[in-house]
């Protein structure tokens, strides 16, 4: 059965509260895409609103099970808190390739009368036929049995926890997409609600709930998102995120091979490092790629966790062979030009 | 033009005295495989003797154009020095499904007229037929040169030198092949002639006999190959290598799934780690599976770096999503497994 979706009250609609709900979504399309070929309603177009990972996933999903996508976005930027504008301008280009049109653009109304048949964008007077719209427009926590219960709250407006996730309330633990988790790069609580940091707080609440004695070491912002046969992926903060902190910062960008550059099926890959420019220390990594993008990541966000430096890097005796690297491992490339 | 390969006077055998000359082969093979179909001569039997890195490449490669491949290790075990038997069993038993057959056997004559028509195992008193014989069983250091010169050999016959990559001599600087590296996680001097770690000393020599400054950082012995639709990939001590060095370890080796359990592709992945018991350090790591093997071991590489316990692996904010990982990664799965 169809994931439990909010429902907007219009046939069509629907609303996306958590990343795991756009995934059960995407699951259950991916499952059960053809029986919609046989379905009395097919659907033709779809418009996807919001731009943030369950947008670019949902959007995808949709194109690949044959509709026209459209993706409207407030701000107009695709993963606008993720990405800086050159790493995101190679989502776009795939979004273009593969007919997905991106607009910036605030809705305003729904047409329609049982079924959608129109998102409407008041201000600036358009009108975007669909027979299916999705908003995905972010996140937020759900608090009120917490704030009910005098659980305090954090400055983000999710639930606020120590290391051990306990909240303010003896024997009250917060954890998943509720709470608040700490950027160990931004050096503050941040609101980041992702399956893999709720897993891990669960696992933290349980066992200090249960008697036991365990710490959650907080995140450093890594992500990865599959847009067609792009995979992009950051971690830390972005070159504008880091400046807004008050770092000066290198932030060269690359582009490798994800492999020998004879061996077949050897792609371009992007390599994006965001430097401290006083002390050298990695601020953040975006990648984007067809391949080796989302475990190449992790290496960087192997790095922040324990602040390495742009040095640290280079010396990484990362792993060589021609159908998944080149010599010179991207992530390498990227560190001898940042060094300079 | 096929490459230089070391001729043994007889056609159709032919000895790899590097990784690197192995790759080259390769790269010959994968590119000019068809024309062999036109040649004079199709060869119909291989015989890939020894089972390095070189060797599974080249079995891989032969059997993928479609000849029967036997191959022949003296000590009878794929990889024997890289991996512990666990993550070995998953390589011969990829091998075994793509009609690789391997067997224990030390040779001690060819057999044929002007081509090579069989090899023999004297002490066995075997004789296997073959059309191709590859001998690649393993690789010295060619330090004639240096040697004449006055430059000072290492405890394990390759070319010593300091972090800066100078020899004894002043002015003669080593690197590659020829050179001994430093094994981080070992402690000591190592010979791993590998083209990545080469890559990284040439640049320091040059550097420095530019007149600039580098030093060489150290490796801690990663390497990945593909055996087909299998990928494996080692970094630092195997659980005997660890052993061997007196460390007492926990040596858990976990499957897990290397996407979402749902997600189309999804394909069982093997990590395994060494973990000194005392500590709690990392001492290596073994991975095998389809996807995501050759960057998942970087994680491992870079912890292994920076000596960090499997209770800093617990911690780390690996990327997810499900066509990439599963919501714990399986390094995640293998840290929590070996920190009980």
């Amino acid at each position: 059965a169809c994931p439990p979706l909010t429902g907007s009250g219009l046939e069509g609609v629907f609303v996306l509260r958590s990343l795991e709900e756009g995934r059960a979504l995407r699951r259950f399309l991916v499952e059960n895409g053809e029986h919609s070929e046989r379905g009395e309603h097919k659907p033709r177009r779809a418009l996807v609103l919001g731009g943030g990972y369950v947008g670019v996933e949902m959007a995808e999903t949709f194109r690949r099970l044959g509709l026209e996508v459209k993706m409207v976005i407030r701000s107009g930027k695709v993963l606008r808190a993720a990405l800086d504008d050159d790493v995101r301008a190679l989502v776009e280009e795939e979004f273009a390739r593969q007919g997905v049109e991106v607009v910036k653009g605030k809705p305003t109304a729904f047409e329609g009368g049982r079924r959608v048949e129109a998102v409407v964008f008041g201000d600036e007077d358009r009108h975007y036929p669909c027979d299916v719209a999705l908003l995905a427009i972010g996140v937020r926590p759900e608090v009120s049995l917490a704030r009910a219960a005098g659980v305090a709250l954090g400055a983000t407006g999710a639930i606020a926890t120590d290391s051990h996730m306990r909240t303010n309330l003896p024997h009250v633990y917060a954890a998943g997409d509720c709470a608040e988790t700490f950027h160990l790069v931004a050096g503050e609580p941040a609101y980041i609600p992702l399956g893999s940091t709720a897993n891990k707080q669960g696992r933290v609440a349980g066992t200090n709930s249960a008697g036991g004695e365990a710490t959650f070491g907080g995140v450093v912002g890594t992500m990865v998102v599959r847009a067609f046969d792009l995979a992009v992926a950051c971690t830390g903060l972005t070159a504008a995120q880091a400046q807004a902190l008050g770092y000066t910062v290198r932030a060269p960008m690359i582009k490798a091979m994800d492999g020998a550059h004879y061996f077949p099926g050897a792609a371009p890959i992007h390599v994006k490092l965001v430097v401290d420019e006083e002390t050298g220390r990695l601020l953040g990594g975006q990648i984007a790629g067809r391949r080796g993008v989302a475990k190449r990541i992790d290496v960087l966000a192997t790095a922040l966790h324990h602040r390495l430096t742009v040095a640290d890097l280079q010396r990484l005796d990362l792993s060589y062979a021609p159908p998944f690297a080149p010599v010179w491992d991207p992530i390498l490339v990227a560190a001898n030009v940042a060094a300079r």
